[in-house]
């Protein structure tokens, strides 16, 4: 029986409005946007959809809405991501109560700690709330990588459904791709890269999470179907024109980090007419100015007629 | 006017009972003790009170039995700590409901920010409670270092009363302190170091926030006394003391980060008779067998003798 | 024209003697046996070459003897690998002097610096030799990443010939290759990658240098070939067989880094019967017992059968 | 009977000529301009003495130079300092047999290892080369800590007479310092430490090696009088005159590193006429213009009364 959370599933960045509220129309516009695109899945608040900028009663608003946009027509993942395994449950019976289908955990981080404490965190986890648990590794931001070992020995405990990938580790990658097939496939492995996925599907990977395909994601769709197909070349075209793409956070200047990725695709979106405007939670700078021109520019040359003129466009970095 | 958070503050470690909830019995002896021994303020909630595992419902928990049991005879410091600005500012108005003296706040973390985020962030915090505001410097769980010249501008600015120092950078540390002290002051320079102390109180420091505090609260307060009496010797033997009393971290095995650190000051709390167990939260194992008699060996050899016959001690590594 | 340095480039491991001397006769072994199956090149004193083991008496000799070996049948390739550049000119000139077509050096290391010092130390290795000029990414090494726009910018110079590629960064790689394709090519980008090299090719990456073509390198040859004509089915089938030979580091219990990893290799080879020893540079132990056999069971479930009985090899750790 | 290694020990600064050779002129007069100021030893090719920088030739040239010039009034420490233990051993040799009277090795960089093969280096170096063998803790150039349990099972075994310790890890200093006099002082211990040596004397250090002590030697050398009168007042005065002091390398702009630091330390002995010029070594800048004024107005300001105007001295950034 083949995992129900395979395919393109883009981790969908958070609308605010002007006043930093969550911006419910964009929201509704992004989400159709890309179910009408094709995609197989939504991940909602993960690292992109600003989880750990998201007090309770944000994420409780932004699953909400998700269940009820959605409605049914893809399953819906919620990022449940915080610091240790009790403060994590609480957000998973959440998730639980408004309707995930998944939930997705991190490792746990701040407090230092070694492996046990990673596997008794996740075990925890899937012990409390019985929905399928996707592992979300992302050393970037946890500052530990999630042994491949682990991942599937909890795999094939019925611990974990899957991984999110975003370890950067194409290596280690590669190698749970290969364990985890010959122990008949346990886990269902999602990548997070956005300008590799033709690698990781090379290695085997049963889907990707690209914040990019908030942006394009007919784009991704098209790859994904080419790799079913045995496309290789549509699956490297189609790559090489999202590479491409993603430059629209390689060229901003002056943000970091979060403002400057979550920062241009906010932006973009805001620019194609999706998102009222790109405003950034607290303390992150909305990207203004001629970072807009610049990104308007690579859109452009992608093939993404902007709708709005970034010249006109008049932001202030904070919500007044 | 002096700040009334110099001198020697421990961060408390939070006593759970075997079931896991806040043993609030051994929760007043240990802050009981410290007072008698004359601590000069507490800080609840910090790394080593364990913050970042408790949810809201516990932090609230916690600091009302701070302040009730501390009933105003040392100031309360209250630990903020979480991943980006609202989050910190909603634990920030809880503590300031609840009657905390001054609250400390950690750079956000988890997602990828710059100095501009760290720096809106605290100026946020400030703006949106009215209580002296402490940044808490702790690379080692949040990943970035907070630069010496913001600290001081925050300061002079009136958004920070001070700075909690665990960097371990004590070039840093010295550089700021002199800096301050050429400024006039604006900053109350705590180190969280515990076993060269005595090297910061060389560089100007104001105070100390160890987590050894918990188990000898006394030998601190009389190396405080000494620094000020201007007793070097004594400030030196008094550290040299409680370096070997640190040993309690050292001497443990099979435990790393968190679990060891603050396993073994719940170890040696609970072989004095102060904490009723050393339960430790989620996903975070208890010290058991020979560790507990390490320790014990280690607090003889150091003058204080365990009530407590870590052979009987029955510990299961988890809540049942 | 097309670049003289594209296709499979093995970086040689270096065969020693059971008295730590260099071993002559296993070298040309490992040379010939990789120049026919068809290798494109070879790149000598690379990382896995133990280059930083080597005096510059060994440098010498190895240089010597691999252009008497390899005798024009493809390109030599020498790492040029020292601290800072005036060492680096040292090592550079006596390659020169011995007939190498190429020279491969890395960012300054050890010593503390920035950008400019890199960009400096690559214009007067080249102005010093006129050799074509390769730049080795290896962060893991020397703990700095070279920045793309920093690579294609000295390629466009005329300073690098060329990049090699083992920072295990992919997505700054796909960039790189991406800028260098609509910059006309002016960098050869040869990938370090041993089990995702079918990722890199998807990328454009014009080569490979992988340690584990010393142990198969018909199947990397295989591969180039496959990924020429367009079969990428055939570039990944063979990147699967290659990835589950790579086991024999994974297998290994005891080492760690260089130890594990040239350990593996060169204990394949001997089980091979390529090398006569498998024989570490000071200070590293030679992999002995059990990890003898499991590396043998790997080599042979991946259809390369052992001439060596792992059970009757004497290895001492140490040379006598 | 003590070690002849103790007290005030600076690593010694290489001046070069403006064409970037050896200037042996200024080199005498820095290092009898210590001498005279009373340190208790020098250390020559240290990381700030541009160890790595320096060519075996050039290497060799300044042993020679430091030994004939020092004339035995004080220990002549020399830094061997290279990647593996062969290259490091060829070094040892020859600081012996120029007439060193101690060698000072980090541990073995680049390729990665483990702690088998860092215990097997200093003992591979200890048995080739019959000199005091100190062990140089600095990871921030080796990328790994020395561990201190190793350090005194290597004191213990005679292997090491010593430790420099630049790791900036003063905790673990503090336990190795209590563990090394538990143990009956087989290690000589001191601390690469600037601007809190107070800190490391009160943690029992038995010396220290700053780099600034070429600027100021005789207040480096009061510091330590002090700590032996036990007169800690004047310890932590004069600490705080050199934490001043040690801006020159704050103020510079533009620089980073080992061009920050060094280059400060060489504009400074150049602007109080020490050395003939702050040339550097390739592929570093020399500092120029407005750092040459920020310098020269700490030095006034701690009451070094430059000789040189900053604003007349005419600096190329590089050797024409």
């Amino acid at each position: 029986m083949e995992s129900p959370f395979t395919g393109v599933i883009p981790p969908v960045v958070t609308p605010l409005d002007d006043a930093g509220n969550f911006d419910r129309a964009s929201f509704d516009r992004v989400v159709n946007r890309m179910i009408d695109a094709g995609v197989h899945g939504l991940f909602f608040l993960g690292s992109s959809g600003e989880v750990v900028f998201s007090t309770d009663e944000r994420r409780r608003e932004i699953i909400a809405a998700a269940v009820e946009t959605v409605a049914g027509r893809v399953p819906v993942l919620v990022g449940c991501i915080d610091t240790e395994t009790n403060r994590v449950i609480e957000h998973a019976r959440t998730a639980a109560e408004l309707g995930a289908d998944a939930i997705v955990a991190t490792a746990p981080f701040y407090a230092l700690g070694g492996v046990n404490e990673i596997e008794r965190h996740f075990r925890k986890i899937h012990e409390a709330v019985d929905l399928p648990l996707f592992a979300y590794d992302i050393p970037v931001c946890v500052h530990v990588k999630l042994p491949g070992a682990l991942l599937l020995k909890l795999g094939l405990d019925g611990v974990l459904a899957g991984v999110k990938d975003s370890s950067g580790d194409d290596v280690s990658f590669r190698f749970l791709a290969r364990d985890n097939a010959a122990a008949g496939r346990p886990l269902t492995l999602l990548t997070g890269h956005e300008v590799v996925v033709d690698g990781a599907y090379m290695s085997g990977s049963d889907g990707c999470v690209p914040g990019l395909g908030n942006v394009d994601p007919a784009a991704y769709v098209r790859q994904w179907d080419a790799y079913r197909a045995g496309d290789w070349n549509t699956v490297r075209a189609e790559q090489d024109h999202l590479t491409e793409l993603m430059r629209i956070v390689l060229v901003t200047t002056g943000a970091v980090g979060f403002g400057a990725g979550v920062g241009a695709f906010k932006t973009a979106l805001m620019l194609l007419g999706v998102f009222s405007t790109n405003r950034m939670p607290e303390p992150v700078a909305a990207l203004t100015g001629e970072n807009l021109t610049a990104i308007a520019e690579v859109l452009r040359s992608c093939g993404l007629e902007p709708t709005i003129d970034p010249e006109s466009a008049e932001i202030a970095p904070f919500a007044s």
